[in-house]
């Protein structure tokens, strides 16, 4: 996502600790302590400006939601929506996706969300596709046993992909959508690349896959 | 696929022994010596009309093809298709795709292709789909180890149901399409249905699974 550069958006940040969390790798193990409950955590990574993870925290408050965004332009406004949604159980998290196992500690989170990531389309690009092995296993190590991922995009590529990846990594797909807004799904919360997209009549993919307690990858040849 | 019924289609199918395949379980463990060599033996559950098996038939001359239809209003007019295709290495077998046991010894098919099946959209109709595990368990047992499913379709619910089905059932994706005319994909042999509805601009999707030598299925909850 590109947006005009915020010279005023880490001050900003930094003026809200109680929503974007500073030094958060002190929170590692501690999350349920930070948020005064033993809700389970649901964490966005690459949350952008931040609605859906807003949303969700309003219309789920027996969930703990954490944002996580490494673009400080685009965080900026996610702790705008952050702030006007008022509620207890929403924190924003401004570090790389990719390093989830800095912050969190193995087991500690409940679900993950990824919605509309960059694509990366080139081949050569591949790691840096939130969906590559690389990011796979760190996202199984934070989650429990069959914890799972549930991933939205309009890109064609990344989620043609991202099928092939997380199966190959072992993974099972519990369920596959290819035209979300073509049928009742309970609940959807859109993002903005969602609204703006399937406006114009793209096809929204998701998929629910599961880390299964005993994990086979398969390496094609 | 409806078609008008053909009073002389099975006198048609009995005319051409050398084609439709008369007691073909007496074929059963013997199909390379019926062929009269050892190429790979690729097998179209449902052929329909017989496009897709005649044309990959010419094709490809050093691999065997068997297209299985059970309708005979439907196979009589992959019959005028094959015989007209004049290639040794095609054969047609009217029987019920889901008893591939019945005619065909263990590893003795190289590659399973399932091209537009229909679609059973009722959920009480799911255990009739041809990606359905109880289908999927006989298709494992006339391939080889590592041995692959290649599937087409632009129904796009019965895709979803069959890329989990697959994954549940242990296989692996090795790569999905879904928007097979939108890319280069050397060798597309479209099948009557595809050049329909690829016409009206209907994504057409596609899938390669592979039966694992070790498979994991994984009952979702």
């Amino acid at each position: 996502m590109r947006l005009r550069n915020k010279p005023w958006a880490k001050d900003t940040l930094l003026a809200h600790p109680e929503m974007v969390i500073q030094n958060p790798e002190e929170w590692k193990g501690r999350w349920k302590e930070r948020f005064g409950n033993d809700h389970p955590i649901h964490i966005e990574i690459g949350s952008g400006k931040g609605q859906f993870v807003s949303e969700m925290a309003k219309k789920n408050p027996e969930i703990n939601y954490i944002g996580i965004e490494i673009q400080t332009s685009v965080i900026v406004v996610a702790l705008e929506k952050a702030l006007a949604a008022e509620v207890p159980n929403l924190q924003l998290l401004h570090i790389d996706g990719g390093t989830v196992t800095d912050y969190f500690a193995d087991g500690e989170v409940d679900r993950i969300y990824l919605n509309f990531s960059d694509p990366w389309p080139k081949k050569r690009h591949a790691k840096r596709r939130l969906t590559h092995a690389d990011f796979l296993k760190a996202y199984e190590q934070v989650l429990p046993l069959e914890g799972e991922i549930h991933f939205k995009t309009d890109n064609r590529g990344l989620f043609e992909y991202s099928l092939a990846s997380f199966s190959q990594f072992g993974m099972i797909l519990k369920q596959v959508w290819l035209d979300l807004h073509q049928v009742e799904f309970e609940g959807n919360v859109m993002t903005e690349y969602e609204e703006k997209f399937s406006a114009k009549g793209h096809p929204i993919y998701r998929v629910e896959a599961i880390f299964p307690k005993e994990r086979h990858p398969y390496e094609v040849k």
